[in-house]
């Protein structure tokens, strides 16, 4: 029997019919339109659910990943893209379609999905790293998600990695994302550049500096620039000292990377795979395999389709 | 019916005769003399088994914990207290008992006893960190020790916290153990006491800098001496940041705290409590909790007894 994944996201509500074998049989996208009330974005969620139910004879459940964190009792506590606090999704979710509704943050859905269908298939042990604006994770221990005594297992970004690091979005200081998130790796570049007037990165943005992103940065790293290559040796290697953490701690047989800075620059595995070789313990490099993940846009709603299980 | 379970470490080689509800029958204790060859300690090793076994009519399992790494042939690789390196363990016992053989490391083994029998009874998930002349560790999820892909999982102590920070025993740099174990911060204490030649320090110890521990810094802290004031601080700060990341990463129900540094100065529990605070996240700090191992001495054998369920 399939069943039915949603993406909720800050900007797309993606919702799928999945089969069996984690195949996609029918998508539909709708804009969050986030700015508007929580009631009007939980509509446009009913909707594409009922676009998807009108193909399906039946379903064996709802699942949703959600970019925020969700308590045991299915209310998103808090999710910053969607603008929501304290929303209770999954009672009216039950109360409308009488079929089990599964909530999971969106992360986590994408790590199952990969871990299930994905690069990440066959694997027992696995740890998904997920590096864009901020950095994200999924664990997933014999097949099955690590959620934790609160349902917020794998804040691998809130890892802290300098004792004496910058402020991160947390209120902490020297969190992972903090040092190396997209964002805060390019908020570094830009610091740098105004001391090298003559960085080729000028050149390739045309001097148009909001243009700046890691992309760039490894572009011109490529072809020469002093200030990019110290940029990306800095990122590689507070990257590298991340991934080599969650490995020594959990020795897992895969980590699987994604996010916007990976899918822009999928030449970063390598790098950051000749890192690790310094950073992880002989014994778990062994058998570790790195990969990017396979999956895409779609592994949240294929993952928010697995819960079920 | 009951198990055996021994805990081979560098001094000595303790075995117990362990029955269903984790208590001690019976109780033997030999030197491991491990400077002699690895026969030797082998044939002390079968001696305690030996003895044990004359009190048993049945066990139905021997299970070892080792002071070191070990590879899922059962084949030590690497025990630097023992002095042994590739030392295949299992095989001999097998052949000599007949009976199944069952080998983990001493510090899972002990966070396996505290989860089942000691401070952490009915937590789900739960990390045990010792501290002591290094930091080690297990973690245990739905009752189950996490051992990951090569059995080298939760090796903690080479988490790294500092991008920059000192040499490892391991090779790495910036390792948690680097700079929070218990030797790492006696050697920092030395140091500054070097220019502070009025440290209360001093006195306590009446100038034999020899019997500087982490106890004497708590103890001359209390006393409002500056210097341990300020060594105190920045180690609470590394551990908090080392406990704080694996309760970021893992949103265990529990953290227990072991190890000869902890057991020698309870009180810094308290002090690391407060630190979690504002390290960890809110929604994982809500349900935490914190504790000092109960089983102490003999969670190494109980654990080992129980690597056969």
């Amino acid at each position: 029997m399939p069943s039915i994944g949603i993406d909720l996201g800050g900007t797309n509500i993606k919702g799928g019919l999945v089969n069996e074998n984690g195949g996609v049989v029918l998508k539909i996208k709708r804009e969050t339109r986030s700015y508007q009330a929580v009631d009007k974005v939980l509509d446009r969620t009913f909707k594409v659910i009922d676009e998807l139910l009108k193909s399906a004879k039946r379903v064996s459940g709802i699942g949703i990943g959600v970019a925020g964190q969700i308590d045991s009792e299915g209310v998103v506590t808090d999710a910053p893209n969607l603008n929501w606090h304290n929303v209770p999704l999954k009672k009216p979710l039950e109360e409308r379609y009488k079929i089990p509704i599964f909530l999971e943050n969106d992360v986590n859905c994408a790590a199952l999905a990969e871990s299930r269908f994905g690069a990440g298939r066959g694997a027992k042990g696995l740890v998904c790293v997920f590096i864009g604006t901020g950095i994200g994770g999924g664990i997933v221990i014999d097949g099955k998600l690590l959620k934790g005594a609160t349902n917020s297992a794998a804040e691998i970004g809130h890892m802290k990695i300098h004792p004496f690091g910058p402020r991160c979005g947390c209120g902490g200081y020297g969190c992972w994302e903090a040092l190396a998130s997209g964002q805060n790796i390019v908020k570094y570049a830009l610091e740098k550049l105004k001391d090298e007037p003559n960085s080729l990165i000028y050149k390739i943005v045309n001097n148009d500096l909001d243009k700046v992103n890691v992309n760039i940065v490894y572009k011109s790293a490529q072809m020469g620039d002093k200030l990019s290559q110290d940029v990306l040796e800095l990122a590689t290697k507070y990257w590298g000292i991340g991934i080599a953490n969650l490995v020594n701690i959990l020795n897992p047989e895969m980590v699987i990377l994604g996010g916007g800075v990976i899918n822009s620059t999928p030449s970063l595995l390598e790098l950051i795979r000749n890192k690790l070789k310094t950073l992880v313990l002989p014994v778990a490099l062994k058998k570790l395999k790195l990969a990017i993940g396979k999956l895409g846009q779609d592994a949240g709603l294929i993952g928010a389709s697995l819960l079920k299980d």
